[in-house]
């Protein structure tokens, strides 16, 4: 066997133990609050067929699909002009059946088509899983990464927008964040706004052009509008929409003037309202929306074509970083699979985004229940053997633990367990064996204590 | 877009919530246990390059190994005569660099090898992820399946197999299974079997056939043995040897004279008594080994080119299963990569087939925090209105509890709670609203009781 160099595909990681606690502790966190909201968990296959996919992320997405070529002879069955051809896009569906996920929202789809007849609905899951995409490598952007989604189909019940902004306030919360804002839009409002400046046909040149706000200021703006071929007099109109702030309240107020000729528009509107009175109840301890950092924001639209009711996203704003989640309301998720008029609605959390937002605000906690909480030293094997029975102990009262498991110098002992960051160190020599009384080896403060095994035990559950 | 009815590739699986609920319990209590042992969780990427694969599996593993194909214009770099070539096996490294994952062993010695600087040895590490073989599906065999590994690597300490057998011992007992025998034996004893009747170099081919004593008995193994080469008095030297009866100590006892001539068989012998030994002083409370379910079984062979030592197999007595589990020590595991001499023993844990005994005695728990705790009914505007100050509070208690999320007859709403298996529902009806004492639904029973909400929280957090 040639020694090869080992490597791993640029645009993929490994996850070392101490990222695999931490990475854990976001995706157990953000799983518990979906489950507390009656969520639950599905998981689909990695592989999907290749035409499952084909055809649902636009012409650029179905580039990034990564195939998997077919098993055995895979030529075998291919025509020679085919071949001769030499066209690697006409080629591919010849070679390869099967692709890697793309997203969890196609899968989803798919999952929810074909196990119709025994779900109940409504159908309120949650998948955390890898996707991957063959997108050009780069800081922040991995080929292997993963999704944390919850969707519910089969329920126009506002009542789930509104428990989607509290799993994002309390999952953000849980995880240390401070200063989120969770924004919110309504397609029906966008629509609305076209309607009255009388380019219903515009609007995605318009969304597209008012979603840059933040980006390009409103000069850029409207210089794009007339691009798309807007008029200075309905850039006119459009400038105080664009340009609302204030309070929630007062932004509805202004809209339900600007669109009061508008039905679809007051419809979103309305929409807005009663998701904002669910959320006042499911919170009866207080009435304050702010803590919530709810934000009415009209240029948002994220993926609008999708989207036919409410619109989130969130932003951390601790750190300079894009959005750490968004979602939004669909009318005809499963129709591409042949199932109509299903309504849902969904959100995703950006896990490897908040995972560098907590590293950056120094927000992962310390210790976990992953780690060894405690390491008995081995100087010899009179030392070993008079451990081993309290290492049994210590287990069976259910504390991570382990033995340095050959005798070793002290200081490559604690080394190891510094770098494994076990926060306890039982060291036992002849004096300890004789008394009875261990030391006990505090690796943060560097104090020691003399301790039996069951005072030991005692603290370490504490 | 044109529909399509929705399927997944052949050999691959959607895990439902009920399934993923139990799964979850199996991965969780292993995961557990592994880090009472002071073992720390490190994942690896889906797709390794084909490379790193390439060789470590046989010829037929290589062709089991699912290709990605490369992505954008893969043919452009191929030669033309390479092409026209029309050769499936040849054509492969030219328009796939990547594969997915075949196991999880070569991945972590890849692991090891590229991040050695980073790494406190001994490393102590366990992985559970998927893998995937292009193997022909059929019952209990998967193309996508998870595989369950905890490995130590550089440390000779045979504390490690001792605890190996505990952590089988334990994570089986916890998951419920009673009647279970953990195999163990060594390649040394293997070895000086081999050695004592002079064929040193024949013991692969020993093996393999007595290996098959279970399925093929003492006259199928006879015959084996002797189209391999082997004598009629090898095979008469041999018989005692592979049929060896009784409890592990007089197996010992007569190996020890049968072996007493080979340095390395005795080696073997001594290996297994200190595993023994240590296995008893870290259970101080019985000196009792029969609850271990440990048998030493000369015959137990595996992967033998692989294992230098120890050699584990773990089987269920209670259903007809194929071993739920294995292992071994390997003294050149990262020498593939280059990295010499870093000895090494693991185990691993069949995922799938421990669900389906699980399942067949079933011993899965009717109820886990993964569920839904309560549902809430949802009778008109005015029962919603009235209840969702008290699903903001069950959920401040940290209870998993959801509304059905709109009026709906209350069959329909019971049927739901009941395909999610929630176990509690809360009545609200008008007299309910007058009373403030809600109807509590005990779904497996059918019993009611008017509590409050604070003694239902009571109730459910109990």
């Amino acid at each position: 066997m040639a020694t090869i160099k080992p490597s791993i595909p640029k645009g993929t990681r490994d996850f070392s133990p101490a990222e695999m606690v931490r990475r854990n502790y976001i995706f157990n966190t953000i799983g518990s609050v979906f489950k507390k909201y009656g969520y639950q968990e599905i998981q689909t296959p990695t592989m999907e067929n290749l035409d499952t996919l084909t055809g649902k992320y636009g012409d650029e997405g179905d580039k990034l699909i990564f195939k998997v070529l077919n098993s055995g002879d895979f030529l075998a069955k291919v025509p020679a002009e085919k071949l001769s051809a030499n066209n690697s896009q006409q080629l591919t569906p010849s070679i390869s059946e099967k692709a890697l996920r793309y997203d969890l929202t196609v899968p989803f789809a798919r999952y929810v088509v074909m196990h119709q007849n025994d779900i109940s609905f409504p159908f309120k899951r949650f998948q955390i899983q890898p996707v991957w995409r063959a997108d050009r490598p780069q800081k922040g952007r991995y080929r292997e990464f993963y999704q944390c989604d919850a969707d519910v189909v089969g329920s126009d019940s506002l009542l789930n927008e509104a428990e989607f902004i509290l799993i994002y306030h309390e999952a953000l919360s849980e995880l240390g964040l401070k200063d989120f804002t969770i924004k919110i839009n309504n397609r029906k409002i966008l629509s609305g706004i076209a309607e009255i400046i009388g380019k219903p046909q515009l609007i995605v040149d318009m969304t597209v052009a008012i979603d840059k706000l933040d980006k390009i200021g409103f000069d850029g703006v409207t210089k794009e509008l007339i691009e798309r071929g807007f008029t200075t007099a309905d850039i006119e109109k459009l400038e105080p929409v664009i340009l609302l702030q204030g309070t929630n309240e007062s932004k509805i107020e202004n809209l339900k003037s600007v669109l009061q000729d508008s039905a679809v528009g007051l419809k979103g509107i309305e929409e807005i309202n009663t998701i904002i009175s669910y959320i006042a109840l499911l919170r009866p301890q207080t009435s304050d929306l702010r803590p919530l950092h709810l934000e009415l924001d009209i240029t948002l639209a994220r993926g609008l074509n999708y989207y036919t009711g409410a619109i989130f996203e969130v932003k951390t704003n601790e750190v300079a970083m894009g959005s750490i989640g968004g979602g939004g309301r669909y009318d005809d998720l499963t129709g591409m699979f042949g199932l109509k008029d299903l309504t849902g609605v969904g959100i995703s959390f950006g896990a490897d985004r908040i995972y560098d937002v907590l590293e950056e605000l120094d927000l992962f906690p310390e210790v976990t229940s992953e780690s060894t909480r405690v390491m008995i030293s081995n100087f010899d094997h009179n030392a070993e053997t008079y451990a081993l029975p309290l290492l049994g102990k210590l287990r069976e009262s259910g504390i991570n633990s382990e033995i340095y498991p050959s005798s070793a110098k002290l200081k490559k002992q604690l080394n190891y367990a510094d770098d494994k960051k076990i926060p306890f160190v039982i060291l036992i020599g002849s004096e300890e064996m004789e008394s009875g009384k261990l030391s006990l080896k505090n690796m943060k403060s560097g104090d020691q204590q003399k301790l039996t095994i069951d005072q030991i035990i005692t603290v370490l559950k504490a």
